[in-house]
């Protein structure tokens, strides 16, 4: 739940005036997002959603970010779509932040993830990487592969009061992956935080994808692998294999990936499950008293980084 | 900002199929309102907030608040109107929490306040305590003058930790209230938390009223004392007479007051000011460790006590 800054009728009035939008009917702060403040936006002409760009993102990733949404809406793809102002400008400043408008998306993003979910999304994330092919701008991946061990060190000394043991199976995970990560696959623009409260679903047709604030260059199938750990576990722990496979299945069936892709699913699938649990153990160690958000669990993720280890192949993902 | 309980899509669902609204296009969680749990709920219908009443509600003063609102709707108020199930029910449960919907209004709350704004909660007020004249239920003030004894036993020892002298001053005061506050003036519903963030605007006409989950049997006059201190002071602690006189004078253009409500005014505006003082303090002292509200300062309703004071008069207010 977050809105970190307050936004005044001066200052909304005078950041309108900037739109073409129409009367401005309610302006109400949303209780969801971590990174950013985020208000709804009723006017005479529709509903919005208004951003206001907190620290933890860079001011100059931005363009990347907005023009990335602009390009996939062109082609498309169910995402928010920023609101061009007079000037054509989608980026100004308010309430001395960053901020942008875009459009709302209908749909609830769902809380009991069924076998029909993840085949929508499979789909959609075929969709969003065929669209996001022919985009020109290029954001490196901070958090994968190269990043993890900066992460690492950041947190290693206080890994053990979280989980027994846990700094030496980091240690252990991250030499397996700088032996085995691959060195090229098909790589190309991937939201890389495919959570299912970023998917937003009416009945059971996916309606949209939002926030894509740690999009990136990387493997295609790397986002597969953030998204078997996002949506085919159980909350007992369990992997629901045709969950996977529906998935996997749904994705192919658009963009068919190589043998190579697949060989390598397990590996992925480790180096994503670890990305997860650095940064929740990062964030939950350095987490400041009194804060507004509380830490994710990082255990579950090693939980999930412990089941691919077992994995022998990516068979055991529903595919051959 | 505030969501306590989460609602799954099943639940949301199951709660759904109670009602008339057609398909859901999205839930939201609101970062509004610090006792309940508030959801923006569109559907094929239109635009509806879904409350979960958490604990500080007490169960057996719903059908009270719930009936107030449907009553006033029904007198041409502007507030939110409880939705009727299929059932005729307005009250129901979901999330192990007592929950209705109800409709939504438009406007926004004024964060920076004009006179124009007091004009127009003035003739709302004064609408309000005519159509609630004809409701038949009560419910007690518990945080009237009867209540605050109680408060103040309950904080009193840690009053000079926040601000030194201040349980003396309390204490003073609470004394010349036993000896001057009315004993009979006229009497019926109020609001009694009508804080600007409960009072929506569009443009400058006041577009609706919310949250009545204080709502009570007082005196009239006693909810324009709560609203010349929440209203009629600037960020800066000084009283603006011109809001006042806005204020009153558009409520006694629609309900007259008696020479006799007028003539107390300071001494309700005393209470007024010592019932917020009072409850602040009380929370500010009893705040969980790490809760996610904010508590509000309590020494703002110290220094508009001292205004009161030091009023001669009513015609401190603008009028006579």
């Amino acid at each position: 739940m977050a809105v970190y800054t307050e936004v005044s009728d001066d200052e909304l009035r005078g950041f309108l005036t900037e739109y073409d939008l129409g009367a401005v009917l309610s302006f109400k702060g949303i209780a969801e997002g971590v990174e950013n403040s985020n208000y709804m936006l009723q006017t005479a002409r529709g509903t919005y959603i208004l951003t206001l760009y907190e620290k933890r993102v860079a001011r100059g990733d931005l363009p990347f970010f907005l023009g990335l949404m602009d390009h996939l809406a062109a082609g498309g793809f169910p995402c928010p779509t920023p609101v061009h102002g007079k000037d054509g400008t989608v980026l100004r400043e308010l309430g001395g932040r960053p901020a942008a408008i875009v459009t709302f998306l209908s749909g609830l993003w769902p809380r009991r993830i069924l076998p029909v979910h993840c085949k929508e999304l499979g789909a959609a994330m075929a969709h969003m990487h065929l669209a996001s092919a022919s985009f020109k701008l290029k954001r490196e991946n901070a958090l994968s592969h190269d990043g993890w061990r900066a992460i690492y060190d950041g947190c290693r000394g206080r890994a053990d009061t979280v989980h027994a043991g846990l700094e030496k199976v980091i240690a252990a995970e991250l030499e397996f992956l700088d032996e085995h990560w691959p060195e090229a696959l098909p790589t190309g623009v991937i939201h890389a935080d495919l959570f299912p409260d970023n998917v937003f679903f009416l009945n059971e047709t996916l309606s949209g994808v939002i926030d894509f604030y740690f999009a990136c260059n990387d493997f295609y199938a790397y986002e597969l692998a953030i998204c078997l750990n996002a949506w085919c576990f159980e909350p007992d722990g369990s992997f629901n294999v045709t969950k996977a496979r529906n998935m996997l299945q749904a994705y192919r069936g658009l963009r068919p990936f190589s043998a190579e892709e697949l060989e390598f699913m397990p590996v992925l699938a480790r180096g994503a499950a670890l990305r997860f649990l650095l940064t929740r153990l990062y964030d939950l160690i350095h987490h400041p008293e009194g804060a507004l958000v509380k830490p994710k669990d990082p255990l579950e993720y090693l939980r999930k980084l412990k089941f691919h280890q077992r994995v022998k192949g990516p068979s055991a993902y529903g595919l051959r």
